[in-house]
């Protein structure tokens, strides 16, 4: 992993405090990331201990408070991410944070709905909007595509797959806010990776799978170190041929 | 059309006050889809001069008040729809009111994804979880899928299929919200195809063609008329091999 991320100077995690996210930026670091940048940012920085212990011995991460749904929130985390990775610009912005707002047929509400497409849809492309400057920077006298030079990785789901969701695999995970979330994510990557093409930004989607995290719960077959070694793997070997792709964490391809 | 919804009693179209909806409930009536009930409904039924007046020649078709975006007129019309549907329940619901709300990755912003997902997605969820008892009382009893039992027809876009959204046909309708919304709403139906097929209700999403609307534009090729006269014969003779489909107005199967 450490290796493929050779020619990355600066990534931004998003949703770093736990889960897949604080994973990343361990295995950043156990890497050897190093002295590339992280930026690894939570709602409520000052409660994520295991993410502020971890900086305490690796001061290449930089922690900040990053509220997702909020506009305000965005454009204050773009200001401090500007005066840290200065002339570097940003290589790869890691839209990870999302939430399950759990709810079937029976029990949806529209507030449920628009609650997980904030989060989970909305946000990452109101955070890449904000890092746009950033991004173009880092991608700018580059050639081709991937960490390079500028990317925005989507956190999404294998339940965002509407094809997928048929037959043997729609029996479980009746999950309307979040599916629909995801859906909505992979639609807005899709089009950012025709938007940004010209900018030299790779965008994509990827599933990091089943994990046992407080989402994933306790019975999911990946651990949090397995998904993300290779996840970051797939990441750092993304080329031209994977822009405006939906993929596996394995690096197969997934029908939308 | 009209042979193709003769086993079909009722059928409830949103926002039947302009555009294709308009259509739909023109096409029906002229067809002679009578003493077949049609419920056409408008956020303001009182601004709905055509629709006003093609009711005073058609007493079959019944006007009432729905704003897909709240929950009190979701309710309250559900309650109208149950008078004047009775034991015959509800064949065929067409959730076809929505907006685009423009916008391009420049213009984008939070609110205007919500508003569009919130009329375009969520409305369609909640007005077919509301008028569920009806679609079930006409499913009841009958053999196989299609408008003789009960069937929800979401009214989507190509713009919402993501793999299309590449190459020569992304180059246009840059649209966040709108694309967004679509992909949103296929995931939906994909949804409620899953759980409603037990109770015998056929499920799926139609593009009706870019159509001379006040949304569409008038540089578009076909006329409401083309459109619509296409869609009803689609819907009308549709099978349990259509359930969980995502088609193009002529019947083919698109992509997701």
């Amino acid at each position: 992993m450490s290796n493929a991320f050779k020619n990355c100077k600066t990534v931004l995690v998003t949703g770093a405090n736990r889960g897949l996210g604080l994973q990343i930026v361990e295995s950043l670091v156990n890497g050897g990331f190093y002295p590339g940048k992280i930026i690894a940012t939570a709602r409520n920085p000052g409660e994520a201990k295991e993410l502020q212990s971890l900086s305490k011995n690796h001061p290449n991460i930089h922690i900040i408070p990053l509220d997702v749904v909020s506009e305000e929130s965005i454009k204050k985390a773009a200001v401090e991410v500007e005066q840290i990775v200065e002339e570097d610009g940003l290589n790869c912005l890691i839209n990870n944070a999302g939430i399950n707002v759990i709810a079937d047929f029976e029990t949806v509400t529209a507030e449920k709905m628009l609650e997980n497409f904030h989060t989970n849809s909305v946000g990452p492309l109101m955070i890449t909007k904000a890092m746009l400057p950033m991004l173009k920077r880092a991608a700018a006298n580059g050639v081709g595509l991937g960490i390079h030079r500028a990317s925005v990785i989507n956190m999404t789901s294998l339940l965002g797959s509407v094809e997928l969701n048929w037959g043997e695999r729609a029996k479980d995970f009746k999950w309307y806010p979040y599916r629909t979330s995801k859906s909505a994510l992979n639609m807005i990557t899709r089009c950012m990776a025709v938007d940004l093409e010209a900018d030299g930004i790779l965008c994509m989607a990827i599933h990091p799978g089943w994990v046992r995290t407080d989402m994933g719960g306790q019975e999911a077959p990946l651990s949090t170190e397995e998904s993300i070694s290779s996840v970051l793997a797939v990441i750092g070997n993304l080329t031209e041929k994977d822009h405006g792709t939906f993929l596996h964490y394995t690096g197969e391809a997934l029908p939308w």
